[in-house]
């Protein structure tokens, strides 16, 4: 066995409170080379009988890269405190102890030493990071608001174009897009189905894109005002759609007070301490504002722009440089990188304000937009729309990508409009599955770019096959009908299907077999709870 | 090469501001497997020339456990935030890009791709840990205050019993030591050369050790009061020594209010979320306070009483359970779980109130004791010495460990004072190399009990030899003459020195080669900086 590959980190994504009686402890260790692993885990102040720890707590594989294997045990302790450590058997037979002091023979002389074991210290419910509820339910839509309607010509900032005036926009360009636009819209927004509004900034600012704040305490004039802002919160609120607002806190405008302050006064200016400057004199400005969103620690926000999980799916399918394997090893690797409810909430997207536009990367390619979508809203985490892809927006990196948004049905990609609805209803249709259910990638074969991978929870499971290759794909012995498919690109015959390039498709099943097991468990499990209870409560208390 | 073994961590003990201008990089490899490690690294957002990143920064092994070697490299970016990655050549000669993304071959494919790296976001110097600069400088003298010396007869709690009355105290007992007690032996630490006091709890309370507080604004009247204790403080900085006090928010004792209120009033009691309590009615439940110390996290608090890292010291010196390798494992991995900076100040301590004594864990053989002492003091990390270790009092787990201190010179071992004072002498006069200076283990041998250590910085060195063999230990060709050794146990030749078992022998070494060249190292360096500001700099600030 490989023990230099062993890792665990306490108090980390490796070791915490997933929710109320409920550790989460992983193990990471080298793939394909350790055959099983056990917690011995107890709380050393409350011995019970010889030992102090309780062995035997069987750990499952619940992800797998190129080179490691992840294990994982849901468990507790009473006392809401821990000691821990792992047994490790080899595919070699060998089998040792790893904990806080290293790597031991698995020897009765070492796991007695409680200073040994590595530790939980008394967990309180309040540090368990929890994300709202609703987030997870959540269909975001990013809106850049000068590009999705012009709703009040009257507010228009001076030198707006007309509408879609040019192919590729300038950097500079207005449009006129506005609050009272979005309000016009939210019918449209409704049933597409999206039940949040990520809003790019609309504080008041000088350029187009408001990244350049003046001022945070203002709507821009060119958007609207409070009471507009108001309405359109209200308004969305009665669709049962959230409003998300993009607030850079860490970018000051050009034209605001305290950067000015600093341009005029410069080392004297009191303001000074609020930039980060490389020398004085000062006199040119906006590169070292860049690129803020990977700066973003998952410490300190409830979810961040899920980049790097999400490059994984487009080096696989957009870019073509990397297999399926290698991109489910990049996938599982990212998610093992956070608690398990911090994935929950991941902002997943592909495209965005900042990138080029989805159906560009995909070189026009309309199906294999619709295959990463669809890829993408299986994952966990929340997936986001860029205004416009739904309806086949093309455009390269900005400011090419923020063209304005197409409102002449006749010029919408209607079939994407179609997909995209249905994507989105199959989404919150199965949302407890997709946000809550395991991953199993049970035929990922790279020779033939297919990729089949299963959500499960409880005793129901959605399955996913994704072609890539250009030659067909056969899937015999379909385990349900398909409730979810590019119907242009698979066909179906009894009990088979075929999946042309770009193909992808997902059935639906429940196992009744799996489910008795389960309420099985479930009451031995309580059995052994309340046994454990009854024995742990001072003497008087326990009824005879 | 074993990649599943490589491992490093964004924003933690692995990648940290150590002061200005000083990125520690640090990185993982399986111990003996990897021949070199270059840092490959940039700001993606200043390009220069053809590539944003700069290679070839060697970096050097500085650590190894029995499983892993520990790579490090200090550098910087001028615009404080950087990206990077690691070139990893395996002693079988196989190359690998390792960065956020996984292990890829070493490949310009996969090294231009700024999103594979790993990054330090915009780097504040506020947000580096800094501990006082005078901690580093200090050793420490454990003070239990009921047992240290009676200074005032007249404040005596009921029923206190003459001092030393009892071979082994009761848990109970009283002996009436005080504030006055310690300010009139303030000359007697002084003497000893230790310059900062651990007095443990002094607030009011019921029980001897005070560790049950029920008022934090009180002294306890037993002990003085606040006149008393600002006294204490102003004599003892006088003398150069800082007083810190042991107070322990995670307890609140029996008769404290709050607990009253709680007994009281059960759950109606407005103070029950000041306690974790496992039910109702609660009526007795002290047990649940333990350990408070070993749930101390480094991010909250400038330093933790290093319990992990003196368990290595322990269990091979006193306990003799490890192998001097082991022990050395040990200590490397414990220090690779932290900053440099947090090591410099930990809290190295070999006994306490909460512990049998060191006399008492090394069976009564006093040459141990000052070998175990001397080798804690070569640490990186602030020593302690519990009152009384000085002048040989035993004892086990407490309450045994709290003898009262003896103050009859003829009873005092005057053997063990000479020596612990020659060893705060020898450690401050040589504080900088201890606190600062590398470690390198460069004579360890298992078979024979004999550990060869040396602590170096710049082109000074401290070389330390330990023989705990009952055989003696021999060492020829001598780098220089003796500043510290255990004279009972080690006897010097004409440059050849002989070590009993326990001796011990340190020696200071000047590498007038090492000077110079670290001196044109510097010069390089500086001119390349210059070199490289000049050409970041706007070019119109740059004077031709």
């Amino acid at each position: 066995m490989n023990t230099a590959a062993l890792y665990h980190r306490t108090e980390s994504e490796h070791a915490y409170l997933y929710e109320k009686d409920h550790f989460h402890i992983r193990l990471r260790t080298q793939a394909g080379d350790v055959a099983q692993v056990e917690l011995l885990s107890g709380d050393p102040y409350t011995i019970e009988g010889d030992k102090w720890y309780e062995n035997g707590k069987e750990m499952r594989k619940i992800a797998s890269t190129n080179l490691h294997d992840y294990w994982l045990i849901d468990t507790h302790e009473q006392t809401n405190r821990m000691s821990y450590g792992f047994h490790v058997t080899g595919r070699d037979g060998i089998e040792v102890f790893y904990s806080d002091q290293g790597v031991y023979p698995y020897d009765e002389a070492f796991l007695q030493e409680a200073s040994f074991y590595f530790r939980i210290p008394y967990i309180h419910e309040i540090d368990a990071f929890k994300a709202p509820e609703w987030v997870k339910n959540t269909i975001w839509y990013q809106v850049f608001p000068d590009r999705f309607e012009n709703g009040d010509a009257s507010i228009d900032p001076e030198g707006t174009l007309p509408w879609g005036d040019k192919e590729n926009p300038s950097r500079d360009d207005f449009y006129g897009g506005d609050l009272r636009g979005l309000i016009n819209r939210l019918d449209y927004l409704e049933d597409l189905g999206i039940n949040g509004i990520y809003l790019c900034p609309i504080f008041k600012a000088s350029s187009n894109h408001k990244y350049d704040t003046i001022d945070y305490y203002e709507v821009d004039p060119g958007f609207g005002d409070k009471e507009t802002f108001k309405e359109l919160v209200d308004k969305a609120h009665e669709r049962g759609i959230k409003i998300m607002l993009d607030a850079v806190f860490n970018h000051l405008g050009w034209h605001s007070p305290q950067w000015q302050d600093v341009l005029k006064h410069q080392e004297a200016s009191k303001y000074k301490d609020w930039f980060y400057i490389h020398s004085f004199p000062v006199d040119n400005l906006g590169e070292i504002w860049h690129s803020s969103q990977k700066w973003l620690n998952g410490d300190e926000f409830h979810a961040v722009m899920n980049y790097a999980f999400n490059d994984n799916i487009e080096n696989y399918f957009l870019k073509k440089i990397i297999t399926p394997s290698r991109m489910v090893s990049g996938l599982n690797a990212q998610m093992m990188l956070y608690r398990q409810q911090t994935s929950e909430v991941m902002f997943n997207l592909l495209d965005s304000h900042d990138t080029s536009r989805l159906l560009t990367k995909a070189k026009g390619d309309k199906e294999l937009v619709k295959s990463a979508l669809a890829f993408m809203f299986a994952q966990k985490g929340t997936p986001c729309i860029f205004y416009g892809t739904e309806i086949g927006l093309y455009g390269e990196m900005d400011p090419d990508c923020r063209k304005c948004m197409i409102w002449d049905e006749e010029l919408q990609d209607q079939e994407m409009l179609g997909f995209t609805r249905d994507l989105i209803g199959f989404r919150k249709y199965y949302q407890k599955i997709l946000t809550y259910g395991e991953i199993e990638w049970h035929d990922v074969r790279d020779d033939e770019q297919l990729i089949g991978f299963k959500r499960t929870l409880g005793n129901e499971s959605l399955i996913f096959y994704f072609n890539q290759d250009k030659d067909d794909a056969f899937l015999d012995m379909l385990p349900s009908e398909a409730v979810l498919s590019l119907e242009t690109a698979t066909v179906h015959y009894d009990n088979q299907a075929v999946l042309h390039e770009n193909g992808f498709v997902v059935y639906y099943h429940v196992d009744t077999e799996a489910e008795k097991r389960m309420r099985t468990e479930q009451k031995r499990q309580r059995t052994k709870e309340r046994m454990k209870r009854m024995k742990v409560l001072p003497s008087h208390l326990v009824r005879n």
